[in-house]
């Protein structure tokens, strides 16, 4: 029989991530392929297979040695069957990937959300390590989420469940949400979002130092926080804005799942303790007290590879 | 041997409710016994082993054919032990609940917070049968809330998952919650803030029906839904907002949970679809669309005995 593998793949908009883990979570390998989203990305799953099956030969494992595929998507799944309802940057709408991954590999498949499986690595590896209580934030250019609970991933009734990013935070006139609503928590605190309140708030001030940096090229986060590094009192107000509505929308999900840590990661997130500690100030206002005191926070441990992992503690949990 | 029962104690500041159910969950007998909280209710593990001794001896069932007492407390639970952090109404602070009333009765004991077990009852045998994910939310006094996800109930890191009541609804200048926090859903949505929202918004309509009813007595829930029913605009427009935050705050905890079902119990629910119409309609905004399609709305159908039957079914799915 030999050693028995996990293979993770993590797909996104323009590169899928793959990677093959030994049970203790040790990477045995992990590349890359392009994405293929011509036809509505219908050569995804024979890539896929194609390039599990080229590296399982260059490695010399035996594919009766994985003990299945474990593979994220950014959209709504039925973790169930692994059927798609819809992963728009993807162009899967409809689609029975799981099945056919499975068919063509011959092995047995589970699929999760990409943010969900996210969580589920930094809950096995990273710096949920162990929780049976974690939320799971990524800040990018839009705002995800992952809820472990129960030691388990919440899917919900049809896929939507630890959307965090589509939480209301500003009831009233907040600005439009590519989800068709208004006000989300990701209008105000991904990326984008922060950008959006950094040229908003800038332009009442003239003596920013970001009005620089807007005139010789496109305002970035990242920017913002050098910013507020170098004492730029406009934006300290954007962070301590940003800070506040995403500590109220963690605070007031952590009174649902009283979670023991929650896990900040994405790009934003390195930022560092430049985000967490205002972010921390306005989670400790808003919870409970008691729910507060449950819970600390961390950056994610495992950065990109996060999806990956996540996908072999899938197989390692469900086979 | 005999047929198997379950014994539900659902304790409460002045009462506590007991029933013995079948496997099949017909209730056999239900009865209630006063809650003597002097001496920080120390003993009312005995008074419950009394009343379940005697009522047995009447109701001539063996002891051994109980399968366990599922018992529930407002208050902060450990679940793992049966320890009761805190109860303020009933007087207990760090009080080995579970293992006291299960030394004194002989039979296993199970202990979960009151708001859950109404959660579990109404997943039992109520509105929301059979549901893998389910919020339930009880307008009373205050805001409780009970959550079901993965077929399970959440307690969370310290057994405070699934505290509706405090999330924050208005993050600047609420009124301030018994908790210590300031805005949060029960200083908006419980009947105490349906009757303080309404004193404040009729104060500035002289022609409100409600004026009469203050003058004679004092305002009630009921009143505010009597008078919206009767046509009162300032009534109609406390209900309005009622519903609109309450919708909100439901909305945000459907997006972490994705439930197949929202039931609705309380004192306050018995104003039925006056309150569950406009309900539904802020839900539905601020809900994502997806999420939206997923979940339905229902009234609580256990009242008062929702708690003991969900005691049962703590026992049926433990022992």
């Amino acid at each position: 029989m030999g050693q028995t593998f996990y293979l993770g793949a993590d797909i996104g908009g323009t590169t899928v991530k793959l990677a093959v883990l030994q049970e203790d979570g040790t990477i045995v390998e992990k590349w890359e392929i392009p994405t293929n989203t011509e036809e509505q990305g219908k050569s995804i799953p024979s890539d896929i297979a194609k390039a599990i099956d080229d590296k399982l030969g260059h490695l010399q494992i035996e594919k009766n040695n994985l003990a299945g595929i474990g593979a994220g998507a950014p959209g709504f799944v039925d973790t169930k069957t692994g059927y798609i309802h819809e992963a728009v940057n993807i162009g899967w709408k409809d689609f029975a990937f799981g099945e056919r991954l499975s068919e063509l590999t011959g092995l047995p498949v589970w699929v999760d959300n990409d943010a969900n499986l996210a969580a589920l690595g930094e809950n096995w590896l990273g710096a949920g390590e162990g929780c049976s209580e974690l939320i799971a934030v990524t800040l990018g250019t839009g705002v995800g989420g992952g809820i472990i609970a129960n030691g388990n991933v919440l899917n919900g009734a049809n896929g939507t469940a630890a959307e965090l990013g589509h939480v209301t935070v500003v009831p009233d006139g907040g600005a439009p949400c590519n989800c068709g609503k208004t006000g989300c928590l990701e209008t105000e605190a991904s990326a984008t979002g922060i950008v959006r309140k950094a040229k908003e708030i800038v332009a009442k001030y003239p003596e920013s130092s970001l009005h620089k940096t807007m005139a010789t090229g496109q305002l970035t986060a990242k920017d913002v926080f050098e910013a507020v590094e170098a004492g730029d009192t406009p934006a300290e107000q954007v962070l301590k804005d940003v800070s506040d509505v995403l500590g109220m929308a963690i605070a007031n999900m952590a009174i649902a799942i009283n979670p023991e840590k929650i896990v900040i990661g994405g790009g934003v997130s390195q930022a560092g303790r430049l985000l967490l500690d205002p972010l921390e100030v306005a989670y400790r206002k808003y919870a409970l007290r008691r729910t507060a005191e449950a819970s600390s926070f961390d950056l994610a441990e495992l950065g990109n590879d996060a999806g990956v992992i996540g996908g072999c503690y899938l197989v390692k949990k469900n086979r």
